[in-house]
């Protein structure tokens, strides 16, 4: 059994950078799949996978020429069926054995086991391993076909199809050709290198040079894992060289990591007079059209240079740094005429055109919303005490930008926008901060926004669209948000429980109904709107890491000041400590129950129907631990409520030992319910510690 | 010739109080001038007039009972027309004297003189005194038609009219009555005293005892100005027992007065429960609907307490105090009605209703008007530096409340109520104030808008409407201007110029122009605006005390920076001060004229092409000044440049001494004119001087 590594690799034109290791990383995973099912694989899951812009490959250690044969064991069919009452072979049998090749001399090898309630005939058959040759060219045909891939080509006369067109694949076990065609290619041992700092074919005279062989001789680093590390390190050696930092940046990393063989990083250099426009749009421009990465100082400001990763290594780049400067050049004046000419009319007069914008059909225009938004932020803003004429001018003009040049060229700026051109208009610090965050969280982990009336429009922004899509019956299922009404719940809680705001989460949904012209709400929103952002509540604690139960102990509640809920968490919590609390838990489901069942009114206990010891006990317990709980309950000190509860543990047991509750005389039995009522409504102040322990 | 005093009193039902004295004014003046131009009367213009709710009356002293005779002139006709060349009469002499009733005997007595450029014969004739008795009743007849009464009334089954039913008609001459017939009433020397507190008839015995009469025998006090000042007294001394004063209000003390025959001034009260309702309403549906004075503490502050004028004398007034409370109640509680209705909506959730209220049908709706004055009052901010969101949101809610059930109701609290309600709703204290403060000032001596933000709404208001009105051809002529257009005028001058304000006035009216959308400007608006504008600062500077030089120096640099213009006043004032000053008027006057007939360019002057010591010696002295000029006008130093500019009068009278300024070397000329122009704008660098001691 020898073995050898496998490479495989198809050698295409520029792929699509963006899909990049993604196509990759599951090429070599169908491939893998693909040996390892056949049993052509011996090293386990170890394989490695490489992709650069014009090749996606595969390098697997220790794969077989030959899969071993195999044994495996058939179910002929019961017994019963297939021998006659004499124990020779029936009809059905020699047929079954006649249809599946099996010689009847094999018979007597058969091994009779128990099948269920019956008994069976088993075989043994030994299946002969596949041979690599016979198998690989199909493996990575379906391999490419399970690629996702949006849009395929076709290419020259071929009728074959892929997302570029493919030029060469090679196909090598150990230093021998796998014999194959794919794509209408034959495979060979042959490649190329990088495109203009290598030149002639390749051959790759044993699949394990593969990676080392097109570092040397092809000038192409083919792990794009390394790749990446390797551009990494430079554009931090760079930036450090220039005392700066780079901006960061989700995604572009791995798309330049996408678009180059062999990573060269340079310094690019743009005019200092761009540095009037603001810097989220320069930055933007260079990271998104031109795959820049602008440098900043040690205060964040951006510098008037930037770091270009480049295919082309060159002794001189002069030619390279001059060709980007002037690539980015238009860009940039291009950013700076948006902004020039976006200044010269002010937000506010811009509001006429969202008229004409559509928000939704059901809902209206984005300007409705924009005078909704406007009536609501002012109505939270009175409710936080703010000053709500900012907080109304801020919502008013949030949506504004999106009619500028700038946030038409690039969305992401939409707010960042609207905060430059509000304070060049001469509108109130507050307001352009409102303006910009406004949109904030915009996902887990954002910032969110600073002061009352940023918080005033950022709130009514997210509970006026979750109110207009609860009330159209847009209610997200599954995995379907397409409003991003998840997002907005989830803002709207982060708001109120981080900031926190001591607003009630019942009075903003109210608020912003009362915002909609008659007859466009037509499903009924605060109920189904509060579950669902109670649901996301829940979620949210239990990535903050409370406990089930504890959470399920406050939120059963369903409380509408989300503000208070962390405290009655942590408070729920601290009593779990507490010897007393599971005894009291169960008590209190205990009494839960009773009161459940009980019919007629439970009025106030009275110390005169009170006969048992247990019970006046219990009693005088209550009565004096009321005012206390209250107290606390009332001044936010949830953990001192539930610690004074706690106290009431020994009587609960005592009553509960010695005193039967449902005892016919209709008046002492109302007068025990009434008791355990007035202590149910305690142990629950807090939270429905009955879900503790669970 | 033997005078007595002359008493004419027409009796009516109630007359309208708002015109009452009027009505009184107007009867007399009639009446006596009817007397004098038949020359009845003997005593020059003294009069006096009397009007109470149920009558007016006049009483002249010293009227004849027969006119005396007077010798009149007349011309008969030119002498050589009226005799023939015999010296006798012609033909038509004889048929003019038989019209004219002149017996031929008289012809003798004819006078002959020049009349223009021929001779005519004239004739001294006696007229007969009129009797007061034949004329008196025509005399009163055509009093009242000349009345400013809006609409007449009939009566009974006659076919008189007046304001309302007439019932009786005195007119008595000393004792003696003056018969006559004045709308169907035949005259009497009897009258009727108040309503209720008099009965029966009463006869005046002499013209001279009338108001002693109607006063002590009829409790009617028939003066009005003496009515007048018993209520203020009574008021002031309630008002002073109370510890309190009385809310001014014009006209209300004249309305009262019109209102009673025999003042008497209680006190009433109202529950303290409607002291939450703002005091402006309460103050006004009490003056405006009850006819009560409201009385306020130290503190401007309004107590439940108020005065009542009332029209009877009772020993125990708790029926008529009882009474007005009753009345007033359902009042109060209709303005508190409003009131809390009123708060139940934003005025920000009002701004819908505006679209359905005409401005004027070609500039628009309120709600398009509003949106203007959001983006002018925003830009007029920016100018200021002040807070632009706080001005535009004041702008933006700035006519909400004209559709408050309050402001309907009370038109006069509009801006008033807006502010009480802006504080309800959350806004800011400055976006309340600039609301109320908007329609500032209302009138001449009232205060102005405080602070930029009131002060940018205030200014937007006043140049939106301006702008507007002139932009569709609807300029103020004459008397007419029915949008008030010169109030507005008046009140952006004094706001710029009494803050004051460091604003451009062609500036604003070209940002108030930016305002309206394309097409509804149909005529040029900002010279002639500005013009206009000009035109009443001159009206409030000559109404200030500027002589009428001093203005025009000023005013024709049609300045735009109305901020300056006392400066410059108070400059060129002192600068008549100056020896110098009238000469050097005049000097520049003259250089005025020698520029405006020179040809060709006026180049800066070089000091090569000097020839003469005097055009030297001016050239070294406007060289050396300047600088300083122009910096005492940068630093609005206006008086210091003025007082430098004085320096240069020895020169100047020398240099037109000796100099001659039109020579034929062309080179020389223009040099020379150079120096002069160079020498008239400084001189006009704060005022066109050449309009001084004109």
């Amino acid at each position: 059994m020898t073995t050898a590594t496998l490479l495989v690799e198809l050698l295409t034109e520029e792929l699509p950078p963006k899909a990049l290791s993604k196509l990759g990383e599951v090429f070599s995973a169908q491939i893998h799949t693909g040996l390892a099912a056949r049993k052509l694989t011996t090293a386990g899951d170890a394989y490695q996978w490489f992709a650069t812009p014009r090749r996606l490959a595969i390098q697997v250690p220790g794969v077989l020429a030959v899969a071993p044969d195999a044994k495996v064991t058939e179910k002929i069919m019961p017994v019963a069926v297939a021998l006659d009452a004499a124990g020779q072979p029936t009809q059905a049998l020699l047929k079954k054995l006649e249809a599946k090749g099996i010689p009847t001399s094999e018979i007597a090898k058969f091994e009779k086991r128990m099948d269920g309630k019956a008994e069976a005939l088993f075989y043994e058959a030994t299946v002969k391993g596949v041979a690599l040759d016979d198998v690989l060219a199909g493996i990575v045909a379906d391999a490419l076909k399970k690629l996702p891939i949006p849009k395929l080509m076709r290419w020259g006369d071929s009728d074959h199809q892929f997302v570029r067109p493919v030029h060469g694949l090679v196909q090598l076990h150990g230093s021998r050709v796998v014999p194959g065609e794919v794509l209408g290619l034959k495979s060979r041992a042959i490649t190329l290198g990088h495109r203009f700092l290598s030149s002639g074919e390749i051959a790759i005279g044993n699949a394990d040079a593969y990676a080392d062989l097109l570092k040397t001789q092809g000038k192409v680093v083919v792990s794009f894992a390394e790749r990446k590390s390797i551009i990494a390190a430079q554009l931090d050696a760079k930036a450090a060289e220039l005392k700066a930092t780079i901006n960061p940046s989700e995604g572009l990393l791995d798309e330049v990591s996408s678009l180059v063989e062999w990573p060269v990083v340079y310094v690019g250099e743009f005019e200092a007079e761009f540095l009037d426009v603001p810097q989220e749009c320069l930055i933007l421009t260079m990271q998104q059209n031109q795959k820049y990465f602008p440098l900043l100082d040690a205060g964040k400001k951006l510098l008037n240079k930037f770091l270009i990763v480049s295919n082309m290594q060159v002794d001189d780049p002069k030619h390279i740094v001059g060709g980007n400067a002037r690539v980015v050049r238009p860009r940039l004046s291009d950013a700076r005429f948006f902004f020039n000419q976006d200044r010269k009319a002010t937000l506010a007069s811009r509001l006429d055109k969202l008229a004409n914008v559509v928000y939704h059909n059901k809902i209206g225009s984005v300007l409705q919303r924009v005078e909704r938004l406007e009536a609501l932020a002012q109505k939270i803003a009175v409710r936080l005490g703010a000053n709500a004429s900012l907080a109304a001018r801020g919502a008013r003009l949030a949506k504004a930008d999106l009619v500028t040049d700038m946030v038409g060229e690039f969305p992401e700026l939409q707010g960042i926008m609207g905060r430059y051109y509000a304070l060049h208009d001469g509108e109130d610090a507050q307001v352009a901060d409102a303006i910009q965050s406004h949109y904030q969280p915009r996902f887990a982990g954002d910032a969110l926004p600073q002061g009352p009336v940023a918080c005033a429009a950022a709130l009514a922004d997210k509970l006026d669209a979750m109110t207009g899509f609860f009330g159209i019956g847009q209610v997200p299922t599954g995995d379907k948000d397409p409003f991003g009404l998840r997002r907005a719940a989830l803002g709207v809680l982060r708001i109120l429980m981080e900031t926190p705001l001591p607003l009630d989460l019942a009075d903003l949904i109210a608020d912003a109904q009362a915002g909609f012209a008659a007859g466009v709400l037509t499903q009924p929103v605060a109920e189904p709107l509060l579950d669902f952002m109670l649901d996301r509540l829940r979620g949210l604690l239990k990535d903050a890491g409370y406990a089930q139960d504890v959470i399920d102990a406050v939120l059963s509640q369903r409380p509408t000041r989300i503000d208070l809920v962390p405290a009655k968490l942590s408070a729920v919590r601290d009593f779990l400590q507490l010897p007393e609390a599971l005894a009291l838990a169960a008590a209190n489901k205990r009494i839960g129950n009773i009161l459940k069942k009980a019919e007629g009114a439970t009025p106030a206990p009275v110390s005169d129907l009170l006969s048992e010891d247990a019970e006046k006990a219990l009693f005088a317990r209550v009565e004096a631990i009321a005012p206390v709980v209250a107290a606390h309950v009332a001044a936010g000190s949830y953990a001192d409520a539930l610690k004074v509860l706690a106290t009431v543990r020994a009587e609960v047991d005592h009553f509960f030992d010695k005193v039967m509750v449902n005892v016919d005389d209709a008046a002492v039995r109302a007068n025990r319910l009434g008791l355990l009522k007035a202590l149910f409504d305690q142990l629950n102040a807090v939270a429905d510690i009955s879900k503790l322990g669970v």
